[in-house]
């Protein structure tokens, strides 16, 4: 099946399975007679394979999967004429979002190299990336608006692993990215499914009783960070489990920690430090310095990759501002495993969190009713650009500020207090 | 990239690569700023991945290649509800008919385990290949319409060539059908190109002497055989390379030995015996005898596979009818390599053949300007399956007969009169 060496065979195959069977069962929570996407890398085909069983066993009527492979991307950037760059497969998407609207349900496995295509030309990755955008909106939009179950959980892929393990053998490295997933899949307990059941229900009682509470601030403190975090009118927390449109309750990401909302995109006010690396793009942003007045950034440094952190700022008006604010506690079992993943789905939930840019408008009371003036008026942003970055750790105090000024402790030493 | 021993690294390399070079420029003629669309098993990905690079190399603006897998299919059998045997993927074929509307090139790698299904329920495999034509119906129609340039070419997936091979091992038998499939697609030679070129020159000459002819019915006889296959009116004679609407001369077959055109639907009369067995859809169908009266088959049995015939017989009412007659030379070098491939592309290839279903209307004068009405009313039939089973042999006799009934020798014992 490969001229390369064999890397999958070091992926404990037991585990493996109970990935399957819990992005099928909690992940998607797939239903009987219901049809299945899916996307994945090559390298994740032994995954998709057990998927595709679990899938049919939990009743899917068909399973379709459609893999990229790095070599061939690759290929067009080496290859391609100049014009190949402003093309995407709108036919696929388009037939994907056929697909979506008649119920299909949704998996895509993560795992491809994040650092890809840093080595190749930016404007044509931009043009890329842009034609694909927007070939992928009718498609996406049935994601974004959670007309329909999905999931999105991952693969140990090779060129992955070695990034996140630059010094230990291929194998090593895979078999260590392997162990990093199924630990923060919960599939390393004996009953994954029951471990998920749990995990949601603790989940929901942070977001019911944050509900409760409706906080009109998030006060953050710790070393370099003094940081008052307005919420939006009328947001709502989320975590864990939701139900989708067709009524179906699944996890959209596997794994997930965190609790969030959607802060006001004018009351963000004081100085905040980053606590873990955040990779954007091919490029690592560290120790990140920024000053909020008003809810805009008016201030931001950078230890390393400064230059690209003041191009992100500089994306659009709402790239200043804050369009997510997310709880994580420092114990998380991705945050306690240490590793830097190079990837959004897991070091987000290593970490309490903020990103600048665009918010969710499920995240707002009645949010599917409301139309974009009313989010923006209530204080939701909207930009290009949706950037995660990790604010949390065992130094950092949360207060919950009520509208009256009194004060209510939210974490302490990054601990639910 | 796979669990499974690596049986890819016995394949000749450059051998291969002459072989994608040959599917891209021969076959398809694949013409700058072209999309394509592949298809091909998983187990071709070495091929896919150096057709997709000599693909980008002509100018393709886009490749995009979905993979189909013999273990996920075989999964649906073994655990999918009954219901999910009467589903296909439409969303996939509308959205590749898509493509093909808006001009993308099409190629389809063969070659996985032609008795994939051998083992399952026949009313499943039914029903599942009659949900798919359905669904691929739309798609399909722009490459039998011949509206843009495709080829079909092949793989030595190992499952496929430890079918054709029982008594090797699994590297010696991939490495002999590899080098078979070298062979017959003439990519063995010092100048793969230069060599298609002399063999389409070879071809066009016997379709132009055969429209030149322009026969009413073609006469065969042999052991078990005495059978007249009138012509449909206007028809024509292809043979290698054709030009499809778009404008593009491709070579759909690779490899191809034939000179086909349509027979008369209403005017097949007499009976017929297969010369070699027929792999369908994961069964072997051998020693057929059929007797035609008025262009229907109205009598059918099989030394094996007998059921499975009666069922494509009753998938509609073109099923019973021919949609081509194609000769071939016994000496051409698929035949004599001796090898039975299970497989269409090369099997019919090895021997005179007519198939069952639906007809091309490329083989009509004029053809692409007919409408279905007038492609019926000249005696072209339609069916959702098109069916190829040999006939040819050392032993059997053609005769051209021109309207006037008088006779002109075509082949005497399988070659060329
Ligand atoms: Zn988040
Ligand atoms: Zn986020
Ligand atoms: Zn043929
Ligand atoms: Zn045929």
């Amino acid at each position: 099946m490969t001229i390369a060496p064999d890397f999958n065979s070091t992926v404990d195959p037991a585990k493996l399975e109970k990935l399957a069977e819990v992005a099928v069962k909690v992940g998607l929570n797939l239903q009987k007679d219901q049809e299945l996407v899916m996307t994945a890398p090559l390298a994740a085909m032994p995954l998709v394979r057990l998927i595709t069983k679990h899938a049919y066993m939990a009743g899917a009527s068909l399973v379709s999967t459609f893999y990229s492979d790095e070599e061939t991307t690759l290929s067009r950037y080496r290859h391609a004429p100049d014009a190949s760059f402003d093309r995407a497969a709108g036919w696929l998407y388009d037939g994907m979002a056929k697909a979506y609207a008649s119920g299909a349900a949704r998996l895509a496995i993560a795992g491809d190299n994040p650092m890809l295509l840093s080595g190749q030309d930016p404007a044509k990755v931009a043009r890329a990336n842009k034609a694909n955008s927007i070939a992928y909106k009718p498609a996406l939009e049935h994601i974004s608006n959670f007309d329909i179950n999905w999931n999105i959980c991952s693969y140990p892929n090779p060129s992955w692993a070695t990034l996140v393990f630059p010094g230990l053998p291929v194998d090593e490295a895979v078999r260590r990215l392997a162990d990093a997933i199924f630990a923060a899949s919960r599939v390393d307990r004996d009953d994954p499914v029951a471990a998920w059941a749990e995990h949601n229900a603790e989940l929901h009682k942070r977001s019911t009783w944050l509900n409760g509470e409706r906080f009109a601030a998030l006060h953050f403190t710790g070393p370099g960070t003094d940081l008052t975090v307005g919420l939006a009118d009328g947001h709502e927390w989320h975590g864990g489990a939701s139900v989708a449109k067709n009524g179906v309750t699944c996890n959209p990401n596997i794994p997930t920690e965190e609790v969030f909302t959607t802060p006001h995109a004018l009351k963000v006010e004081g100085h905040v430090s980053s606590t873990k690396p955040l990779s954007h793009q091919g490029t690592l942003i560290d120790e990140i310095q920024v000053r909020f007045e008003g809810g805009r950034v008016v201030e931001a440094k950078a230890s390393k990759g400064e230059e690209v952190l003041l191009k992100v700022l500089d994306t659009d008006e709402g790239a200043r501002r804050l369009g997510e604010v997310a709880l994580v506690p420092h114990s998380s079992p991705i945050s306690a495993s240490g590793i830097l993943f190079y990837n959004t789905l897991f070091d987000e939930n290593a970490s309490c969190h903020i990103a600048l840019g665009q918010c969710y408008s499920k995240c707002f009371l009645d949010g599917a009713s409301l139309t974009q003036d009313q989010i923006a008026a209530q204080g939701g942003n909207s930009s290009l650009i949706h950037i995660d970055w990790m604010i949390g750790s065992d130094k950092v105090d949360i207060d919950g500020v009520r509208i009256d000024g009194s004060r209510v402790p939210v974490m302490r030493r990054g601990e639910w207090a």
